[in-house]
């Protein structure tokens, strides 16, 4: 790559990084972020072309591997540790991994105990996380697929065959990845994360657009005022274009679309509010600060809070709202400590 | 406020928000984006109108307090807990909190053994706090000074006499918190402090401005294809303006200028790579990536590295690098545990 700059390619490079990003060479974003990634956790391995990044200590359990396309960060490999993930797989930028590549990173997942696969519902990751298993499991591994749908913001479309996958996403890994810590068997595991999924529903907006290092210029624009409601974490689209609207406002007609879909009266929660990559965190406090007083109107406890950037598309600005539900279990799953580059839960200590 | 919008204030309002922000009112970001963090983490204490944010659970110990202008989130009421700081003052964005906001942070914190202010080094600041202090102490509080002055881009300017505090002091909030924490008493905790930041060092750069919420307009413009080497967190200016470069030798620029102010051959360091608020995740892990290659070249063995958002600017997009010298207390005291909502360290448990 270094060759392609002195070759001649110094032009083309030139063109193709006025995009201002910190990359070198656009098509190589996800293995460098991915070396990069192992480089700062000693804890995770990179196993390089098959864009898999696992866990250096397994434990005897159940496997737990999610993954789909880049450009989600931290979504999924800084998701790998104990209580949460045993690998992750990624696809290039906004794209499915292949079938090879998830198969990789189920056996390095696998400890005899078999493996969940997680994963969003989106068709070309459907299509290739089912082949992945079909493989393994002609190489004699048990594998469970949990799928996640929590966007409440539309049913089909032309990406996938119901509801999209999106930060909720994050939750169910917090909770299914503890219940796999504690030694349950597959069945098990997937029991909790089908009622993990069940029990959650995400709706969240957008205010600009994000830039593929490959392509160099956004995938969509919307008006100086103007902010798209529901939009999906590629850009996919939302319900409605509005205009900005107070931090209030904006909570509210997130959490309406939930509550219209599910409810949560007198219930307890978890709470994921989530940025898309640029939305500063001083507007997700605020943001938080809302869904919280509109939460306490409804009498839904929250049990715990999750703030910050956890499921993201590139330099998109925006930001999503997670609700789910907590039984006596869940809630004990989601306190269960974890120890990830992203995500770490309990108390800290040596 | 929302008699505000209701009585006329709604074309102000909209002229207002049309910057696309996740807020309310501008004039109350700071006091909303405050009790945003409340609500979400039990462990701490929104005091209202001194804009201060303390540990609800006080422990016995030399109190720990930094702050300073607000909008570089989690910096600093995101380090408040335990292994940090007992107390975080915040201003208005970009703007030095009053002496009597830092005085209701100091005496939250002092439980009769002496309070350290560890601050940045902008003259606002260093005037305010010097002021508090002089009236904590006249009030029988025992309180010592450090300040940050860590951004090798400049030696004076128009915000600072001497050089600028900028992201490298979370690394110091880190280990002087630790100190703090293991009951070393005042003049030991500000000598830890002094040595921090004698051994911390961070050069950064900035790719767009960010926009005050009270202003609603970008603080500059950069170029297309232009970013500004040096830029400090507040737009202060930085060494030269240049094209966007490749990862590799944008970490080359800045960590040769770290290099030509600090010899770290052979010396084991903490690294942080810290994005401005906009920089996506993805880019800060390729940006370490060929920060780790270029401190494998040069010997320089990295003991713990810390990558992400830890002090930003808005809705900037750039990046800084610090490395901190560790010898062998600063080595046991980066590692010690700390439990705050922005920084854990430690393996977790409950």
């Amino acid at each position: 790559m270094h060759d392609l700059h002195e070759k001649g390619g110094r032009l083309r490079l030139r063109r193709q990084i006025n995009m201002k990003k910190i990359i070198n060479d656009p098509s190589c974003v996800v293995s460098e972020m991915l070396e990069g990634i192992a480089a700062v956790n000693p804890e995770v391995v990179y196993h390089p072309g098959f864009e898999v990044i696992s866990r250096r200590r397994k434990s005897d359990k159940v496997g737990l591997v999610s993954g789909g396309g880049s450009g989600h960060e931290p979504s999924f490999a800084g998701y790998v540790g104990p209580g949460m993930l045993d690998a992750a797989v990624s696809g290039n930028v906004f794209a499915s991994p292949s079938p090879e590549r998830i198969v990789t990173a189920i056996k390095e997942s696998d400890c005899g105990k078999g493996v969940l696969l997680l994963l969003m519902n989106y068709s070309g990751d459907v299509m290739n996380f089912e082949m992945a298993r079909d493989i393994a499991e002609c190489d004699g591994i048990s594998v469970e697929i949990a799928v996640v749908k929590d966007d409440v913001s539309t049913e089909d479309d032309d990406y996938s065959a119901g509801r999209r996958g999106i930060a909720g996403t994050v939750l169910v890994h917090k909770v299914v990845g503890a219940k796999a810590e504690q030694g349950a068997d597959l069945a098990a595991v997937a029991e909790t994360a089908r009622k993990a999924i069940a029990n959650v529903r995400t709706m969240g907006m957008a205010m600009s657009s994000c830039i593929l290092p490959a392509v160099g210029t956004p995938g969509f624009f919307l008006g100086e005022n103007e902010i798209e409601i529901g939009m999906g974490i590629h850009g996919e689209p939302g319900i409605k274009r509005t205009e900005v609207m107070p931090a209030r406002e904006l909570a509210h007609t997130l959490l309406e679309k939930i509550f219209a879909d599910r409810d949560y009266d007198g219930q307890e929660v978890a709470v994921m509010v989530n940025g898309l990559g640029a939305t500063p965190l001083m507007e997700l406090y605020i943001l938080a600060r809302e869904v919280n007083a509109r939460l306490l109107e409804k009498d839904i406890r929250v049990h715990r809070y999750f703030v910050g950037e956890y499921m993201t598309s590139l330099e998109m600005s925006g930001a999503s709202v997670s609700l789910m539900a907590l039984d006596d279990e869940l809630k004990a799953l989601i306190d269960a400590p974890c120890d990830t580059m992203a995500l770490k839960v309990g108390r800290s200590c040596l």
